[in-house]
This record gives structure tokens, C-alpha cells and sequence, in this order.
């Protein structure tokens, strides 16, 4: 390409333009030393595969339920009065993992891809903000969805050199001196076989009041000591179930938002992760409505911070924003052109883990591939993602029915058939074909099963909220939260 | 879906803290009130199909040539000190059509697709902000790298119920007062039959100066009254050549902006608008090279602004946004999971339009779909998109050698299969297979041949910039600019 020549050049020479203009790099810490803002009271929200898409389809979706005609109902953390564009990508690849993209943000500093709190030759460690503030006096918390040892939440408290040591993990929250945990289980609370000593007990043992269920947790007030609470009901790997499912009577990721707020604050100040994990999950199986679910389940959360900055303006910091993007989603998809229908979205039932769970699997345990009937299944299929077989092309027509076949006869022999995997991405190929067609007729396209590169947005609301607009990367989330704070990261920001 | 019930609630409760505690929608009008920045040298560069993923793509590619470690060479424009991110939609669609965007931004109201100027109605007209600009005394510029005539150039000088109008446009643009044109040439200068009176000849007899040659180009001097001036070499549709093709001794889109602002630059002020049309085309046809070197030289356009904006840095306000995205562009593609290998684009060697017009279609005129044989034409594509085929898959491999044989059957009755459509979206299926290919191994996927509703990036530098950080619509570009311009524009904003 002619143009590889003179791109550097231009970059550069447009770079020191912009910086002898407006400052450029120095622009950041200029805006903190300028602002001088601090707050006490910090919140930091990560949506797990949250990025533009994401929040932009939920905002299209509340519109669609709304009215007929196009708008755009924002979400509240979307009206933050700062938003930013953050970059994501770690040590290893332009598209990172959940492990680096926490490290990033917890740790200020860029890792592998798998690696949580080391660095990428994995022989030192990191610091993460949660250890600064405990030496400074704050307290902290750490909730999630998804589970207690997943990597987004481990980022904020562990250092190991994979992800997958997921026992490791759990052991080094037992022996933690975050405050309150709340979410999700530990899915490795025993170990990957179960014959390891337990975690949440030598949490207990460590000082921990543990519940896992809501008249307890309901009960839990300031003043108890560290908690750990674990949600009386859990779907999937160990994680809470997806909003779209959730019963009216079980907890939500608000509740465990406001209860954190409840049990942390104190005159001293704290700090509280929330992550969303299962807007990830949900973009990694290309289920758009129930991405859109937990976006707004998300939104319910971020909204308990904003009742408690509203009562504390002037200490208080709210940042939202996503770890990476998943799914490659957009909305726009080549067979519906220029149209979209959201509203279709909310014909569908339940997430994809849901319909496989209680629909799916049931029927594959009752019948084999030779006397499964696609007729007997393609009614129940229909009333859950209030699809019509009979409005499909014929085309995708016969693409549902030999999903439907592939997953009777367990075809899960993807990776190796590179077309298959492009078709299912590993799931079950009858559901993530549902999936597929629900979204596609709505509107939604998807590029991936896996994680992109694509940078997300960042919101900031309270103290300090201005160093949040611009175009940064997410290991300057931590730097912006180190200065909000007024926590001294020196050896951090020397290793930069 | 249960969150249904919830979602507007919510949304309505969150708006009003978020409005308590930080002033919500009237933020954007109180720091125009509390800035009173002014600027009399206002650039808006608009990327046609331009937004998150198309300037992270280029970033990305621009570091894969300089680094094999994963990172981010930024480009000039998106490092500006205020950035925000934009909603399209329009009156008609969630997914807006450049018509119905360039009216929103050039007048600050919503309409439907495909309408310049006019009201959803189509009864009474709007009134562009370069009609206010004149009658303060400024000078106008408008610069397009497609035909002058297209609908985001004319949102800022006609007004007409249909963009498809576009001899109309034309006579509109020969009776204007708008200072220089600039760019590519009129696709209906003389009707669609080519039967009309010449615009061009109309225009000259308004008093323009018509040049389209490089010399007469290059010699236009200050005070030489209103210039039309048409590039040299057109490639397809009356544009100027995507850069990936442009020969070296080809006039740019930062020279058309250069000689803007040499003929422009007067006390008074000025107000230059510049597109960049073809990152539009080069994503609605999936290709991701020629995007990426229209987003090099958009930046090296808006380059020119940036050191004017040095020379005057008081007066002068640079926006950089897009109209809409287009294509669902993600940087990660299902096949390559969690890799990018953006080297690989620099391997293809020119545009699909040009592949199409060297190779493919001198191709087809001497053959006939029983005499061509694809082992003729496989060296040439290998060559030219830097693919090697042996490495393809089976799957790969079956795709290119069908594609190359629907090419020569001229299979282009697509809409009416929609399975086809989705492969092809209706462009010359070998060539849209070699570039989804091409790619696809780079870690680029796509979702549509169409623009879609996903959020667009806005970045601002000077005077003023503040007021473009937040996340906000396509109109308020209009009311920020007017803002800055301290044009009146009562009427305007009381139809809001």
C-alpha cells in the first residue's frame, strides 16, 4: 500500500501539531494537577464485553419499546456528563482477555493475555489499587455476576500467573482483606476436582461472615466484619442467572451494588468494583436480548452509586466502562439492510443457557438422533424466541433444521471443522441458530465468538469526572483513578 | 422480556438523578453560555461511513506496520483534546442514510432517508448553516473526494426532496454563493441522460472559476473569486481515486483542503467542510484496505487544518466526526478468534474498484463462462490481494473457486436470492470474496453492505472543543457549531 510510506511520518507529524496545540500527552495529568478533584468515595463499574454496541442496542431496544419512530432512549450511566474512548489491547494481542484487561485497569500496567497481575514474563507481580487503598485506609469491595474467582473480579484482588489457577484464586481471596464480596460463587471453592480444602471456608476462618442466601444477606448491616455472599441461586459457571431470567424474588446485581454501598461506607472513604460479567457470555453466544438484559440490569446497579453520589457530590466518583468488546456486534446486518426491529427482541423468553437447559437438553435426553422429530421441537423453539419457521427463507429454513440436527446428534466436534465453528462458534448448534436468526431479523450482526478489539466507551460521573473524556487507554483508568483518589502509585507510574 | 417493565422506568429515573446531580441535557448549552468561545475558522471534516471501528482499524494497521507488539499508533485527528460519540438515526431508520446526516449536522434537524433540506414532510425546507454563515459575512467552503453532487457535500449547499435529484443539486450548486468547490466531479452535470443545459457551464456563467487540471489547480490564487474546481483524474462515479490507487502526481484530499484554506483565509472568517466519501464505499463493499488508506489520507487532510489552526490557534475550531457507520466493521473475525494480523492488508495492492476494472473485467470481456478457467485468474488475485490459496481452507478454497464462477456467469440477480445477497451484497461475487478473505485473515469481520446505527466518534480541537466531549446527536453538531460560530439561529433552535 503507497500510503504505509507516508503514514508514520504523518503521525508523528501531526502528533507533535496536536501536542504543540493543545498538549497532547501531558494533557491528562495537567487536567489533575488543574482540578486538583478528589474524591473519597470511588466506584468503578466494568461491563465484561461492554462496548459502544452494547450500550448503544440497549438504547435502541428501550426506544423500540417505547415508540415506533427511530430515537434513542440513553440509559443513566450513558448521560454521564464525561465519557471517554478507551483502547484495550494487552502484551500479547490487539484483542485482549478479560485477565489483562483487569489487570490493566486494577494494576495500571499492560500484561499477557491470561495473566492476572504479573508481568508478561510472569516473575514480578503487580500492585493493584485495591492494596493501595487498603494501606490508605479505605475500605473495599468486589462484586460480580458472574463468579468470585472469574478473572475480572480476581484482577482486583489476586496475582496469578493464569487465570486458570482458579484455586489459587480462591485461596487468595480467603486470605484477602477486601471488605465485602458479593455476586456470584467460587467456582473452584474446592479446587478443579473438589478434593482441595475449601475456600469460602478458610474465608470463614479468616474472619469472614459468609451467606448465601437473601434472608441473610438481607439481614447483613455495617459494622459485621468482612462479608463474602455468595447468591442463593446460581445458572451457570457459577455466576448469577442472566436478568432475562432472573425471578422476581431473587437478588440482582443492584441489590449486591447497594448493599456493598450499605455495608462499605464509612467516614474513611471506599472503594467498589461492580462487573457485569454476562453482557460477555451473552455477546460470546451472540444472544443479543440477553446482552441487552443484563445491560439494563447494569444500569439498575450503576444507579444505586448515583443515589449515593447525589448524597455525596462533592466526594464522590462514579467511572463506568467495559473490559473489551465481545461478539464484533453491530446493528446493522446485511440480510435487513437498512431496518431494524428491535421490538422482535422482546419476544424472546430467556437466554440461550435457559432454552438449553429447559428445553433443549431435556429433549436430547429423551431421544436419540434417529427418533428426534424436528417437528416435536420447532413449536417450543418458535414460543421462545417468538420466531415464525414459517416467515424464514428457505434458505434459513433449512439451516435451522440441520442445526437441529447437528445438535441431536451432538456435533460438537467443531474446532476441527473450521465452517462448522464459523456456523455455531461452539455452542449448540440449534440455539446459537436461533440466536442468530432472532438477532439478524431484529437487526443485530455479529463478527466473532470471541472477544474484539474494538475500543469501548467510558462514562464518569462526581469528582474528577473530566479526566475521563478523550481517547485513552485502560491502563490509564487506573493512573485516573490513583489521582482521583489521591493515593500515592509512584513505583506504578515510574514503571509506565 | 422482564426487564421491559423496568427498562423505562429506570431510564426515566436515572435521567432525572444524572440531570440533579450534574445538570443533564442542558449541560451542553450552559458551557456555551460559561466558555463564550468563538471561533471564526471553523473546519468540519466528515468521514462518510467513519466511526469507531474504521479509525481503530487504521490505528491498528498503522501500528502492525511499525511494530510486531501489539499497540496503538493513533491517528492526528483522533488525538484531539475533545472527543465525543454521536447517535445517527434518522427520522425514517435506526440506520441513517448520508442524505438524512448530512441535513442533521448541516441543519440541525432530523428527516427522513434520502431527503437534503427538507422537513420529514417534505413541505418546507431547512435552512444549512453555510446560508447562515453567508449572510454573516463568512466564506464557504465544501470539499468532497466523491461527486459534488453526492448527498453529504450537497446537505451544505441544496435542498431538494430526494438525494437521487441530483441534476437539481447540481443547478443548485451552479447558483450558489458558496466560496470553493473542491474535489470530485458532478455525476449529472448534464441530466441523467446527459441531455441538460451543463451545470458546470451554469456555474461559470454565475461567475466561478472552473478548473480541472493539476496546473490550473495549483495556480488558483486568493481573490480570484468563486472556484469549482474537479480533480484531474475521476475513478468511478465521478470521485477522485482512493488513495490506495492515487497516483503520486494525482491531486489529494489534503490538497483540496490546503488550496480551500489558501482561498478562503480572510478576516472576516470562514467555514470550510470537507468529506472524505469513500470510506463510506470502501466499507459498504467490505474492504478494509482501501478504508484504511481513505482514513490516512482523511487525517493527513485534516492535518492541513490542524497547522492553520496553529498559526491561528484563538479563532479556530477543527471538528472531526462521521455521518454513520458502515459495513458493522470489528476488528475480530470468528475465524481467527483472539489474533490479528493487520500486516496482511499491507500485501493487497489497490482497491476492489481497481481489481475489478485491471483484472476482472478485461477478464471477462475475452472470456466466456465456459472458456474461463480459474487457474488463469488465480495467480493475478493471489498477486494482488496478497493471498496465498494453497494455505485456504477446503471451505475457503470452495468459496473463491464458486465466486469466480458466478463472476463469470454474471450472476448479479441478487436481491431475489437472499442467501447470494448475503454472500456478495450485490458486488462482483470473486472480487467481495477475495476482499472478505483478505480480511478475514487480518482479524477483520463484517455484518452488512450497509451503513448501520452503531454510534459515530466526534472529535474536536480549538475554540470551543469543550462543547464537543459527551455523547450526544448528530443535530447538536449543528447547534455547537453555530454556538461557536455566534451565529443567530433563533428559528432554528426554537423548531428543535
Amino acid at each position: 500500500m503507497k500510503q504505509n510510506r507516508t503514514a508514520l511520518a504523518l503521525i508523528l507529524g501531526c502528533t507533535l501539531l496536536v501536542q504543540t496545540f493543545a498538549g497532547g500527552a501531558q494533557e491528562a495529568e495537567k487536567k489533575v494537577d488543574e482540578t486538583k478533584a478528589r474524591a473519597k468515595y470511588v466506584f468503578l463499574f466494568i461491563g465484561d464485553g461492554m462496548a459502544v454496541s452494547q450500550v448503544a442496542s440497549t438504547e435502541v431496544f428501550s426506544r423500540a419499546q417505547a415508540s415506533k419512530d427511530p430515537g434513542w432512549n440513553k440509559l443513566g450511566f450513558s448521560q454521564f456528563p464525561a465519557q471517554g474512548l478507551t483502547t484495550t489491547y494487552d502484551a500479547s494481542s490487539i484483542i485482549t482477555d478479560s485477565a489483562s484487561a483487569g489487570t490493566a485497569m486494577a494494576s495500571g500496567k499492560k500484561t499477557m493475555s491470561g495473566v492476572i497481575n504479573y508481568d508478561p514474563s510472569k516473575t514480578s507481580t503487580y500492585k493493584p489499587i485495591t492494596e493501595y487503598l487498603k494501606e490508605a485506609g479505605y475500605k473495599v469491595g468486589v462484586v460480580s455476576n458472574v463468579s468470585l474467582d472469574h478473572a475480572t473480579p480476581a484482577s482486583f484482588y489476586a496475582k496469578v500467573k493464569s487465570r486458570g489457577d482458579m484455586y489459587d484464586i480462591c485461596m487468595q481471596l480467603a486470605e484477602s482483606n477486601v471488605d465485602y464480596f458479593g455476586g456470584g460463587g467460587l467456582a473452584r471453592d474446592k479446587g478443579k476436582k473438589g478434593d482441595q480444602p475449601s475456600a469460602i471456608e478458610a474465608a470463614q476462618r479468616n474472619g469472614f461472615t459468609f451467606v448465601n442466601d437473601n434472608a441473610s444477606f438481607m439481614a447483613l448491616k455495617p459494622g459485621s466484619g468482612k462479608v463474602l455472599a455468595v447468591n442463593a441461586v446460581l445458572q451457570d459457571s457459577f455466576a448469577m442467572p442472566y436478568e432475562i431470567d432472573r425471578a422476581d424474588n431473587d437478588l440482582s446485581l443492584a441489590d449486591y451494588t447497594a448493599k456493598g454501598i450499605e455495608l462499605l461506607d464509612n467516614p474513611e472513604g471506599f472503594f467498589l468494583m461492580v462487573e457485569s460479567g454476562k453482557i460477555d457470555w451473552a455477546c460470546h453466544a451472540n444472544d443479543a436480548a440477553a446482552s441487552i438484559g443484563d445491560t439494563i440490569a447494569f444500569d439498575e446497579a450503576i444507579a444505586k452509586a448515583v443515589e449515593f453520589a447525589n448524597a455525596h457530590p462533592d466526594d464522590t466518583l462514579i467511572v463506568v466502562t467495559g473490559d473489551h468488546e465481545t461478539g464484533g456486534m453491530s446493528i446493522g446486518f446485511a440480510g435487513t439492510k437498512y431496518s431494524t426491529a428491535f421490538d422482535l427482541l422482546s419476544k424472546q423468553k430467556g437466554s440461550y443457557v435457559r432454552f438449553n437447559r429447559e428445553i433443549l437438553e431435556p429433549y436430547k435426553k429423551a431421544h436419540t438422533p434417529d427418533n428426534a422429530r424436528f417437528e416435536d421441537m420447532l413449536p417450543k423453539a418458535e414460543e421462545y424466541f417468538g420466531l415464525s419457521f414459517a416467515e424464514l427463507s428457505d434458505a434459513e429454513k433449512e439451516m435451522v433444521q440441520r442445526s437441529f440436527s447437528r445438535s441431536m446428534k451432538n456435533e460438537v466436534e467443531r474446532a476441527a471443522q473450521e465452517d462448522v465453528y464459523l456456523l455455531y462458534g461452539g455452542y449448540e448448534p440449534f440455539t446459537v441458530t436461533l440466536c442468530h436468526l432472532t438477532n439478524q431479523r431484529a437487526g443485530i450482526g455479529w463478527t466473532t465468538y470471541s472477544h474484539t478489539g474494538v475500543p469501548v466507551a467510558t462514562y464518569a460521573l462526581g469528582q474528577g469526572q473530566e479526566l475521563f473524556d478523550g481517547y485513552y487507554d485502560n491502563t490509564e483508568i487506573f493512573h485516573k483513578l490513583a489521582a482521583v483518589l489521591g493515593i500515592s502509585v509512584e513505583a506504578a507510574v515510574a514503571a509506565k
